[in-house]
């Protein structure tokens, strides 16, 4: 945690930071900032089919929105095509579902892409979605130099917290080098990467971290770009950043200065660049959706509208509001406006765009600004220790920072020493909110006829050369894999086609979860009355039953999302519970399996994705099917209201709103156990 | 406007400013600020009946509130009783009605007044109602020492742009320095007037005007206290203020901070003040209700939010945060708890309350601060030149300002030089919003049976002696007003019977309404299509019917609110129209008789006050009865769209949603004439 004086003053200000545009940019990277151009306005979307995200997107660039933000479904970030049959539970769920060129075609329709700049958070299957958005850029007739825009290329941070790979992490870091190098050949106005912390904090990482880590990731790429023998000055102007704004907003201000004159200093250190733009760093910033909640969801406009301020007064380049209910699902049409709307009325209503880096001198910021990037260099300095980014991943000591962050910052909130308003204070009955629903089996069908009539349509002589070609590739190192997923795309090959080819040499990477085993939980959420309980009743159980209460925490389906099932994990360890933890990316199948074999008590499942209706009602057949009647379940994570009902008709014991404090969950679970 | 550099630097900041709780107090008045203490989360609320209005109070404190801020309807303002015929439209609408003590005691029975501070809105019947309080206390059994609170008791702004006076100015003043001389030598911890200058701004002030015009305001306070011999000690540190906070974040935080230091500056060079909380500005702040929109409610939660941070940055008291739905009526309480909440999210989740004035130091905070100090004392010194505020209220000047200042604002709002979302710019089709409507029909009956039992109850004789001793004091200008006030209010005399007393001596206040004369409006406006079709219009209607189209701008009842009706005379009369404007306080019979007379083509109402459902159908009725029919009445202010099918079908021939320009509203009026 961030520590600040009751008071800072002008001995709190060692250097006065130079003008906006000057070296180390901690002003901002351009001279007039906002004055000249305001921040773009670019909201992470997308959902259901191509046709309906696409007349979102036409909608929200018509009211104001002034860039495109591509969200895509799990399938599609994990390189499998709608068909699959991991997937059912997933298509068009948490963004929209693109199994071709074909869909990216429909997606983008009457969109003009040499004016309009496009953002794809892209991580797994990054080679056969950006070549898809390229093909179609092409088959507009836009020349490359004309294609401006963003992929998001950061595959380091799925390995920490999101999960959204699909190959080992040397064979990724292959993939992400050869989308900058080629980029940075033919595109000259395509960012080739965004190195992103927002999933970071996202995850549990204090700002310190999230910044740290960040900064780190972007050396790696940046490292391994010039191994290949490009230049810094070829490869650092087109690397762009993506923090994660949260609620404290003099440490956010300050974390995207500290951010610019720490990246500007190290790359210069590094690497002499002769492009000032080397040691520019430009950077998206969107609103913490971890700070938001489900209770009296119109609170979260509120908290939107700080964490936007923050960024602004940050002097970011482009930003995301979240809606006011993503707490609880995608966001309603209304939410959407409001969200936009909150940066129009920025622009347009107050005086923060009349003068470059408003805060500049402030004792506070000043000092909070040096501060974290001080505490941001000394993280980088142990992971260089550690033999680099890759080599901290590997290990596990990254991901292991997070968890443990997002533990304490949990045991906080659930001990109500960190207020969050709605959830631990001043609470009031819940409101149902109308939230937007996804009618995936219509979907489902509509992909697969879809994939259906393209493999009857194309030469599917041409596609299988190209797959060949593709995995021919992927066997050398030394040979770029853009061009030839290009001609894979160009001749219709699918996203699960393409990544399935490359899985034949890469293989599909499965990492191992681990219960943390620390007591960082409980040591921060303190002793009170419910954990003397809790403990007294495990005991009482492993007397009555001879062994403790066993819980496996599951996730299922495409939905990497783990801080969850992390933290859940950690506090029930230390509440005395007995732990597992499933593989990510199970079938519900695969998830009975697992807890029968664990023989445990009760399966905790984490969902995110929305694919809890779809799958929970197999995950019992299957426990079903193989008499484990006996295993209860229990369901948290982000679960609309509207589905309380249907579910626990399904066989769900008990579901958890988000905000339920883990020792509240156990006690839950031991009422259900001895009931 | 305020100028602001394309970017400031350490050059710009002349002074360091020392710390918080040192003179001149610019970083806050007390050493630990928001570490020590958070503000108070003060919601200004009132509505219908005590008995309504207490049990909101109560659930608000319940839920978080920290303070209580009283509400008063009109007629209690204008020193009426419900029962009285001319405040028929008025009862309960725009705040709580208390008649007499009684009312006052049902008002916050259940509220320990020794632990609650209370601050009451009142400014007209501030005599009758200060004592009603006080008794209360006194019943209640609370001791002098320990009631706390705050009474607005500003009568001089009230003649710049309220108008919810009862007396001439002078009698006014007299019986201000009556209160702060009577509290002073009493009620320890009462703050004996709140120096506001909210309304200036929600007039039409920029903020360097509402600055000036606040402390200038103070000045004469002050002075007319000392003048009658107490000591500034006993005086200044019992001066509290008030302040609007609108959407120039950095201007109203740097507005705060000058504020400070004006008037510890001010007062230390004419008073010489031995105390030092004398020199030390604590302030109140509300959030601005002109920036709110009728359209896109929700968004005024983000305007809400922008402008609650900028009070805190700026290092406020008490805070008024407004619910996102008073741009249409009073606050639903859904709306209200989002106006709560929004100012413990901020004390809660945010790193804002962990260092006092964060924004010390900032260049452009620096160097707005010292500009608009410099600004606000220019305004000062030219008011003083003029004789002091009191004398520029009689020559009309201060109001002058004002309305210059609202029409320009007006006219950048309708040309969209300043946007405004949803408004003028990324409108989407109206939601129509719940609104909390007041049955007032109800409310009057219950209130004049109440009325009509307590003069059964009470002993009339002692009441009329009462009475008759507070008409004598009135006649002297050396005796103390508050003590007769209240024994007449332990003799249980009414509101209206107080006010009644004095007005036989001072006589009931009413200002001459004058059409402003200047170009500001279409000079501001610009020329465009509307203007000139407007104009090409009104020549035609001249040369066909041989006079200018004529319309009378009125407003009717008590409500006072005369911006919108000075604005939209001044543009109508910029575009070619005839205007009259009626006086302020009119029944609908004497508006009808005032538009026969000026034999006008177009009544124009402003209704800010949700008086017209009741008072617009008199209206009608009234012209109708003297065979007036060809007059045409357009409506606009404050009218929730769930009113409009009833006034149309009253006989209203157009109704004005805010933000409906004012070219825009001059082309459909000549429509209605010419159909």
């Amino acid at each position: 945690m961030q520590d600040y004086k009751t008071i800072y003053t002008a001995t709190d200000v060692k250097h006065h930071p130079p003008l906006a545009g000057e070296y180390p940019y901690t002003r901002g990277v351009y001279p007039n900032m906002y004055r000249h151009r305001p921040w773009t306005i670019r909201q992470y979307a997308g959902f259901s089919s191509v046709a309906e995200s696409n007349a979102f997107y036409r909608q929200a660039l018509q009211a104001g929105q002034t860039g495109l933000s591509i969200a895509f479904d799990l399938p599609t970030h994990r390189g499998y095509d709608s068909s699959h049959p991991r997937v059912q539970g997933d298509v068009g769920k948490a963004g929209v579902a693109i199994d071709s060129v074909d869909d990216m075609q429909e997606l983008l329709a009457g969109i003009p892409l040499a004016k309009t700049s496009v953002s794809m958070t892209m991580n797994g299957a990054v080679l056969p979605i950006l070549a898809s958005f390229l093909v179609v850029a092409e088959e507009q007739g836009v020349a490359k130099q004309q294609v401006s825009g963003t992929i998001q290329n950061d595959i380091l941070k799925e390995y920490i917290v999101r999960n959204t790979y699909i190959y080992p992490p040397d064979e990724s870091m292959r993939i992400s080098t050869d989308i900058i190098t080629y980029l940075s050949e033919h595109y000259p106005r395509f960012n080739s990467i965004s190195v992103s912390g927002y999933h970071l904090q996202e995850a549990g990482a204090e700002p310190a971290l999230e910044l740290a880590f960040t900064i780190a990731n972007a050396l790696t790429y940046l490292d391994a770009a010039c191994a290949r023998g490009l230049s810094v000055d070829a490869v650092a102007p087109r690397i762009s950043f993506f923090f994660c704004i949260g609620m404290d907003f003099l440490q956010e201000i300050a974390k995207l200065r500290a951010a610019r004159s720490l990246w500007a200093e190290l790359v210069r250190a590094k690497y002499q660049p002769q492009n000032p733009r080397s040691c520019m760093l430009r950077t998206h910033c969107q609103t913490s959706g971890y700070s938001l909640t489900q209770q009296s969801p119109l609170n979260n406009v509120v908290r939107t509208t700080i964490e936007a301020m923050a960024a602004v007064l940050g002097g970011t380049q482009s930003l995301h509001t979240n809606a006011y209910d993503e707490a609880v699902s995608l966001p309603t049409d209304t939410a959407a406006k409001v969200a936009r709307d909150t940066q129009l009325i920025l622009q347009h209503e107050t005086d923060l765009l009349r003068t470059v880096d408003p805060l500049a001198g402030s004792y506070a910021i000043e000092h909070l600004t040096a501060s974290l990037q001080q505490q941001a260099k000394k993280i980088i300095n142990n992971i260089a220790a550690q033999g680099g980014m890759l080599a901290a991943i590997k290990s596990g000591y990254a991901k292991e920072q997070i968890k443990i962050s997002a533990a304490r910052r949990q045991a906080l909130v659930d001990s109500g020493k960190q207020g969050v308003i709605g959830v631990n204070k001043f609470t009031s009955p819940d409101e149902l909110l109308a939230v937007r629903e996804i009618d995936s089996n219509d979907l489902l069908q509509q992909q697969q006829h879809k994939l259906t009539q393209l493999k009857q349509k194309r030469n599917n002589h041409d596609v299988q050369q190209a797959l060949a070609n593709l995995t021919q590739q992927a066997k050398t190192t030394t040979i770029n894999l853009m061009p030839a997923t290009l001609d894979a795309v160009r001749a219709r090959a699918t996203v699960g086609e393409i990544s399935a080819a490359l899985a034949t040499v890469f293989t599909r990477y499965q990492p191992q979860a681990q219960v943390e085993l620390t007591d960082t939980y409980v040591s921060n959420y303190g002793e009170d009355d419910t954990v003397a309980r809790v403990r007294t009743r495990v005991e009482r159980f492993k007397s009555r039953t001879g062994r403790r209460p066993r819980i496996l925490v599951a996730k299922f389906g495409q939905d990497g999302h783990d801080r969850g099932m992390h933290v859940v994990a950690v506090g029930f360890s230390n509440l005395g519970f007995d732990v597992d933890l499933s593989p990510l990316f199970q079938t519900p199948e695969e998830v009975a399996r697992c807890a029968i074999e664990n023989d445990v008590h009760v399966l905790g499942i984490s969902s995110h994705a929305a694919a809890h209706n779809i799958l929970l009602p197999k995950l019992v057949a299957a426990l079903q099917a193989e008499g484990a009647t006996k295993i209860r379940i229990v369901l948290g994570g982000i679960v609309p209201p509207q589905d309380y009902d249907y579910l626990h008709q399904q066989g769900v014991n008990a579901i958890f709103a988000t905000g339920t404090p883990i020792p509240a969950c156990a006690e839950k679970v031991l009422d259900i156990l001895e009931h």
